[in-house]
């Protein structure tokens, strides 16, 4: 089914020649961010992207058992524990039952057995906090918005939970210069609504954005569908403020674009996955939001005419282009059979790209877009698509690609990889390993961001499956490293591949960190059993 | 003066109405990048930029004298180590005479005594001499392009200089991806021209790129005129690869832009000027250079006015925005007056402003500029101005701003600072500054990357002046340190500023950067005196 009122690009058989259909862009600014009040409407992703509470995945053992993890020499909470904290944050920030949706982890992959979630309300509570289970040797895992996919956010064993979610507060955010302070814990959208308000962005987005906080995200490096255009959170993130295992709080904030005042040692905090500090607040630079924004979703027929047409994109759309997402045809299949609301404008083509431009001049952007269209076409590699500007319909072309992960696991359970590979070998994996898993699999499927040569592999199969996880594991690790990829591109290390860290770190480089993490974490009492091992 | 052929822009006296002329705009790539080929064009840029030696400066007195430096406890050279040295090398890149070059830093402020200069040609033989240092205890200093403004690339006492010239190759550059692979010692303008011949530029661009080198930028997190579009460098390097005081080579090295495999370590080695390991290859991710840059040069009655104009062109010119800067009245005619050479197209204001596009589509970029310069000029706050995309003059006219802070230092000395600060309280420091000189300066003045918040504060007099000194520091720092300013928006902390540390960061974090050192460089070899005290 096809958007009606949407320029639809059809090639043309003959001699090259292309009709584009002019509409009038709309100049209004698009939230794209309301794609994820997706959740308000379709109760599918809500459930799935806020807690799994409502899929009917069963709820998995114990990971402690599962996994065989031995626990690590940490004290045992006692009654005195728990009245310790219920006199520092009051009774009611202190919770030690109903704690499943703290427990396991979004993927219902790993499930820990805690028997204390703890809330505080301030930088300094979270200090007392450490301060106080560093000294009694008790385990603690800081938890966001717990919707990471290698279980760096949940327990393993019985570590105390410490969630950040009481710290959801924007401090400020500056119109002229861009730079917003955070609190960790407020959830990416509010965020970002909170920067539109004044004209800005966060420079972040992400399929979980309802739900997680910039605090995970920034404890994760969390990549998402902008970083074409915005690039990484070491670029963007300006300052954190970070409580040690100590329960020292090390202010390393800074309202500036520009601060060369000693190491930059802030950059320790992103992407450790809480196994260094607890990121407590954080200061951001917002872009300003686009006046323009638009969306186009096109077939292509072979991997090369994909890359030819990224090489275009950024060749002709230059400085507005702002995601560039490739989809296969199996995970768009699975999606549309899953979710019956989705529509998708085209068919039948083994590859599709999500491309989108943003930019400050809707009729400069609409020319670009269409010369960047007609190239495609004139050269046979762009073989159907629409393009969008309305900001209804752009919504709804996101939400098949965001509905893309959730289709493969809303009745299966999927073995998901994250991985950076160079372009030439970039989709190669993928039909590898739908040979070496042959009928044991129900789907073996690709998407991700092209744009920045990061792949998200999956193999779904009807439930796990020891025989299909041996012949997918190490072998997507060794063939990754073969080609000098990342084993994690965005997701992060947690605890699901701490054992292959080795495929993309050297011995010298696990090594210090660590040294590393000895140096801010001596009695190793934050987020243990993850990143090392 | 004038242009001539320019858009030259005139506020009307009558109710607002703008005059624009149109004009062609090229659609060539511009190389902004030649335009620090100046060097070869005007004697006084090259002898200034490259070496000094040229100047009419005094050699100084020895730095540890005049700074009553206390030696570390550091071995002395024998003869052995030269002969040591020699055998690993080669006699053709071990140097002990003639050294003054090595020695002595840019702003001919910093004279060390180091008696032998290395230059090795591969990592192995940097990890070799480094292993060899470590323990023997001899102090290194590592050395790019030596174009630092805080001391932080030359001996303080008798250090060994450990010259990266020689890693100069730029070993790769995918035009697909833009990411690039370069070793340290490549000067930055040849690394930029080899990406421009597959259609890339390096993100980073500054006054010194004919001299400066590529890991001396990464080794001091340099900042420069293309913050404000493309970021700083913890955003676009990807990969560092340092040989550590101990000799160990750790691998930080990738090829992606997204990579989440353990602690983001590279970022220790970004901006830690040489004190924590010697960067000695890295990558970086490239943008596509632009199919048309054009510069607006324009002048200003207030401070406010100049706000406003910025904020309208973070509005006005959105994506295509690659430079904001300031240079203030005082700034321009010292310029004009060192170097008669240069033309300003306009004369009479207090305040000037170079705002450059790059961009994808000349025509849209041009409609945008007219737009924002019209704007401006209906509202009162540009008064005059030209405009232009010819890049024989958009060279000339970054000639100008290039040229402003080698004005100060032609003649005089010059105090110089290099702070961030709140927009709103960005320009006042410079008035409070002239009044506390008085007539002991010879000139007070302020230019920088607006965009970035970052001024360039510089008070000059005849040579250097106790009484100056004192009413200046650590003035400069307090008032910088009351505002949350940073004491060093991008020249870094060197040796010129380490006991001022503590006004941009706090004691937790100056001692966790003491531990780093520790872990890093036990023996405290590398590139001593600087950074900490």
């Amino acid at each position: 089914m096809r958007f009606q009122q949407l320029l639809h690009v059809r090639r043309l058989a003959s001699a090259g020649a292309t009709t584009l259909m002019r509409r009038p862009i709309t100049t209004t600014t698009i939230t794209t961010t309301s794609r994820t009040a997706l959740a308000a409407t379709y109760p599918a992703f809500a459930t799935t992207v806020r807690t799994m509470a409502g899929s009917g995945a069963p709820i998995p053992e114990l990971t402690e058992i599962t996994d065989n993890v031995q626990r690590g020499n940490y004290a045992t909470l006692t009654d005195k524990d728990v009245a310790h904290f219920e006199q520092l944050l009051g009774k009611n920030f202190v919770l030690t039952e109903d704690l499943e949706g703290y427990n396991i982890c979004f993927l219902k992959r790993i499930r820990g057995n805690s028997k204390l979630v703890l809330k505080p309300g301030s930088t300094a509570e979270v200090a007392a906090i450490m301060k106080y289970c560093n000294e009694r040797r008790l385990a603690v895992v800081p938890q966001g918005g717990n919707t990471g996919l290698v279980g760096g956010s949940v327990p393993i064993c019985d570590e105390i939970v410490l969630s950040l979610a009481r710290l959801n507060k924007v401090l400020s955010v500056d119109e002229v210069t861009g730079i917003a302070v955070v609190e960790a814990g407020c959830i990416l959208e509010n965020f970002d609504q909170r920067a539109r308000e004044v004209g800005l962005t966060v420079p972040l987005d992400l399929g979980a954005k309802a739900s997680c906080h910039i605090g995970g995200n920034v404890s994760t490096n969390a990549g998402g569908v902008r970083v074409v255009r915005y690039g990484n959170l070491h670029g963007s993130v300006l300052g954190v403020e970070a409580v040690l295992a100590t329960g020292q709080v090390l202010d390393l904030m800074s309202n500036f674009k520009k601060d060369n005042t000693g190491y930059h040692m802030k950059h320790l905090f992103i992407g450790s996955e809480g196994t260094l500090g607890v990121v407590t607040k954080l200061s951001m630079l917002c872009p300003h939001s686009s006046r323009a924004v638009n969306v186009a979703f096109i077939g292509l027929n072979s991997f090369d005419d994909v890359l030819k047409t990224f090489v275009s994109a950024k060749r002709n759309l230059g400085e507005i282009l702002s995601s560039c997402e490739l989809i296969d045809e199996r995970a768009l299949n699975t999606a549309l059979e899953q979710f019956k609301f989705l529509n998708s404008p085209i068919s039948g083509f083994p590859f599709y790209m999500l491309i989108e431009t943003s930019g400050s001049n809707g009729d400069h952007d609409e020319e670009k877009i269409n010369q960047f269209i007609g190239d495609g076409m004139e050269r046979g590699e762009i073989q159907d698509g629409t393009v969008t500007g309305d900001p209804g319909k752009v919504q709804e072309i996101w939400k098949i690609r965001e509905m893309v992960p959730l289709g493969l696991i809303e009745k299966s359970f999927c073995f998901k990889y994250d991985i950076s590979l160079p372009l030439r070998d970039f989709y190669n994996i993928v039909d590898v390993m739908r040979e070496r898993c042959g009928p044991l699999a129900t789907v073996v499927c690709g998407y991700g961001h092209l744009g920045d040569s990061n792949l998200h592999l999956n193999v779904s199969c009807e439930q796990f499956n020891d025989e299909i996880y041996k012949r997918v594991e190490p072998f997507v690790y060794e063939y990754t490293s073969k080609l000098k990829g990342s084993i994690s591109a965005e997701h992060g290390i947690g605890f699901l591949k701490k054992d292959y860290l080795h495929y993309s770190k050297d011995p010298v480089a696990i090594g210090y960190m660590r040294e590393m993490k000895k140096l801010l974490d001596p009695n190793s009492i934050l987020n243990p059993y993850k990143v090392l091992n």
